[in-house]
């Protein structure tokens, strides 16, 4: 499958592949899909601009490729999603912070989120791997007949961690040890995943 | 004050600078700042072009009092933070719902975000703005030395939330009827304000 093949085994077409599609992602996300043409990626991927056509098919088989999530980004959430539920929110934020502060991984998601603010169909595949990778694999692990409202929960907090922290790089938020952030994150992701929902956590702590 | 225009009483000068405002915002949010012409905005407003020189000097002076948040933006905030301590979370999480349902304000905010997402300048007004308006207000409102670190994390959650359900809209968090969101995420923030930080929030519930 072309979309797939950054991500195969790295023989010299794999590299190629891959260097296409890091120059498509970084210009999808500055310019937009309709600034993007195929003969510009070529150029700033240095390969012919034939291979592009090769690899991806067309330009919206290019921006489909572009748009996959990085695989430690679905691999990180699931193996989270095995931890013993108890222990289950510390390791949802610790795979979010893995995730983020791998250089390689967050290029691509912030690429992601750069490319859906200004491209329809990059947003519509962002909900859409959103909801696959993250909302149906966090609440396939929980028990009760919550668990999808648990998912979304636990998704506007780390969603909210990754913006503050990385995307927007707010001050202090950006700049706490991985460890502080974790310690102060994570109780409120277990709260959700586990503990009584919308009931006053204050009164009960 | 130019950047100031489109802010002031509703004459036929005010109608003008909020129309070109308007035209500026979609124009920077969609196509960014080096694609934005002052002749194109003017267009797109309506007005005569050197309207757009005479109310906001030049390119840069759209650009800034386009990312202007709306005012009521800064006074929900104001508001909120003046709400007794122990019923503040819900006020913040309302006050957010509100600024969002607005249209206008919300369209405001969206473009914002979108244009911060690819103009470093912008970027860097959002993070002031942000910092400004939401971290020192909330921080301010707050009696104890760890005042900072919880307006910090106020905006995880309340940022997160607004980025799911908004600006991503996923599906279910988009569709939650607010009072619902309300009662989830206010017992959170209100942790965030006074809750011991960092405590395994479920092993107190």
């Amino acid at each position: 499958m072309a979309a797939r093949a950054g991500r195969g085994p790295r023989g010299e077409r794999g590299a190629q592949a891959d260097r296409i599609l890091t120059a498509a992602r970084k210009s999808f996300a500055e310019r937009g899909y309709d600034r993007t043409s195929l003969r510009s990626v070529a150029q700033a991927a240095d390969v012919d601009p034939t291979l592009v056509n090769y690899y991806f098919s067309n330009k919206m088989g290019l921006l489909k490729a572009a748009l996959e999530p990085p695989d430690a980004f679905g691999e990180g959430i699931a193996e989270a999603a095995e931890v013993p539920l108890e222990e289950r929110g510390r390791a949802f934020v610790e795979a979010a912070l893995r995730m983020w502060d791998d250089q390689a991984t967050s290029e691509i998601l912030r690429s992601i989120i750069l490319a859906a603010s200004h491209e329809p169909f990059a947003m519509e595949r962002l909900r859409s791997v959103f909801s696959a990778l993250v909302l149906q694999v966090v609440s396939a692990s929980l028990p009760d007949d919550e668990a999808q409202l648990r998912a979304d929960l636990v998704a506007t907090q780390i969603v909210g961690l990754a913006m503050t922290r990385y995307v927007w790089a707010i001050d202090r938020i950006a700049h706490m040890p991985s460890e502080q952030v974790i310690r102060l994150i994570a109780p409120t992701v277990q709260y959700y995943l586990t503990g009584p929902l919308g009931d006053d956590i204050s009164e009960n702590a």
